[in-house]
């Protein structure tokens, strides 16, 4: 008997296939080929080649020269734009306004050969100072209320270049499925004066065969209802609402976590495509008792039907207490 | 400049390009092929294939026997059970209950070389009539809340056989994208006391520019702010809120309407795979004075990145506008 379950925070249900769970060697994998070195307009030397760098941590070189670890610049092609006023303006019963945001690349290494799993703790430290230092700076925008930070790793997963690479995307407005986790986040503390994502940290921890793995400092789940197989999550256990709030050494822990946590779900997939979102609380709110940043890691291994477009229900063949277990028990070489 | 465009029922924002919009010959299209002659569960003959009908329109012949018209029969591999009680329960912080639900085909034809555009308007008014049928049995089991419509047209919407077919799955929860349509529809009229589709079909009616066709019964628009490209909407004009509830010379029309759209998106975008949904209000809801059936058509031409799962906000290349003046422009040939 399948099984229907509801995610707490924003009450979707998910259909969690029991009788034939799919396990890792039952889903066609296509693995992510290794990057080959091609002309590559984020590698050293071609830096012209990009819009002129936003920020860039750099061991020598001038700004726009080789030398750097990290490198953010202007998406090339952006889909929104950063100049110009929001002029929102109704039209009838429809609600518009500019394309008014910015579209960045974070590239995370000089390195075109490597992936973000097989790089070194320090290296993915800084790419997520990077994350960090560009929410702060474009927070002081006030057009701007919510910032995606996400990864689309291999073709499968949207990933147009294959040197290493992260994007985010600052918008004018707050995304629908954003402010249905804050909005259910919210009517949990009402309830019960608790954040709903402490308490999950908490009830995972303890009961532990969703558990991944878990340090001082992070918790890494497959959570209840998810929405594909394999979906993962890492919480940090301290509650706190802004991902660039975060400090120093939670960013340093959070490197290694993400590293470990990328490097199982290569191991037990064989490297598949994936997509990451950095979960965080709206930009311009102040620190919220009820919301909890988190990342949300989603391997491509299944197509999405069009029904689960359309009605945001979803089906996965994978029960995540199974899923916990192949992650649990792989290493992380 | 980009746009941010805002939908009027469920609140979500769609960002449309504009300065380098996409028109039909600038997405890769990968035509469905046309379907081959092979042993296939669906045709005439292999009856027994397939688990014991659960009704057909039938010109002559026994039940699981040739000879009908329309055949519609569980799906062999359901993604809910029919059997049982919902049992539902918590746990902790979680819930859940058991996977109870239909999961049915609708066998469109006999014929296995055809498609839905191909077909005759009597036929596939006859599909429509087999939606309208499993919609009003299974409303009688009170187990059920929503019954999702759907069909997955090529490999790349999620077909895994080309015999011409759609889908039904009966389920004890409302889609939580559901639920959404109908509160927005619910909090406009709560303001208004009108319904906020038919404000769209007027609209999209006289404006004209996102208007793609219109019967004396039904009209097919490229609405306001759609997620992806050439998503195209079908809408009846009277106000209606559960699709089931269609009387005959409506699903006439209707046949002719969804044939002439689909020939139309056939042409523009050479045969694109594609999904569509019926959206129809609770099963168990009295008529809605709040919400309008309609079907809504996905054709797939671009891969959806998982920032737009992760955020509910989509990035469409083409602007609505221009997506209908090519259909528009379109024979029905």
């Amino acid at each position: 008997m399948p099984e229907l379950r509801k995610d707490p925070v924003t009450g979707r249900w998910v259909i969690i296939a029991t009788d034939r769970a799919k396990r890792p060697s039952d889903f066609l994998r296509q693995p992510v080929p290794p990057p080959k070195q091609v002309v590559c307009p984020f590698c050293y030397g071609n830096e012209a080649k990009t819009p002129p760098e936003i920020m860039a941590y750099r061991n020598c070189g001038d700004r726009n020269q080789p030398g750097w670890r990290v490198r953010v610049v202007p998406n090339k092609f952006p889909v929104l734009g950063i100049e110009g006023e929001l002029n929102r303006h109704g039209e009838g019963m429809y609600d518009r306004m500019n394309g008014i945001g910015a579209h960045e690349v974070i590239i995370e290494t000089p390195d075109h050969t490597t992936t973000l799993a097989d790089m070194e703790e320090r290296q993915i430290k800084e790419v997520l100072c990077a994350f960090k230092d560009r929410m702060n700076d474009l927070k002081r925008d006030f057009r701007f209320r919510y910032i995606v930070v996400f990864k689309n790793h291999g073709e499968a997963a949207g990933a147009s270049l294959e040197h290493p690479h992260s994007q985010l995307i600052a918008l004018p407005v707050i995304p629908k499925a954003v402010k249905e986790e804050v909005d259910g986040g919210k009517l949990f503390y009402e309830m019960k004066e608790r954040c709903i994502f402490c308490d999950m940290v908490r009830l995972e921890g303890t009961r532990g065969e969703r558990l991944v793995m878990e340090t001082d400092r992070f918790i890494v789940i497959e959570p209840f209802a998810p929405r594909f197989p394999f979906e993962t999550w890492i919480l940090p256990k301290r509650h706190e609402s802004h991902f660039e709030a975060s400090d120093g050494p939670t960013l340093e822990n959070l490197a290694w976590v993400l590293r470990a946590a990328l490097r199982k779900i290569d191991r037990v997939l064989e490297r598949p495509a994936y997509n990451f979102l950095v979960h965080s609380a709206p930009l311009q709110d102040a620190p919220l008792p009820h919301y909890h940043w988190h990342i949300e890691i989603m391997p491509r291994l299944t197509r999405v039907a069009g029904f689960e477009w359309g009605t945001g229900f979803y089906i996965n063949p994978t029960p995540p207490e199974e899923s916990a277990r192949f992650l649990r028990e792989a290493g992380l070489a």
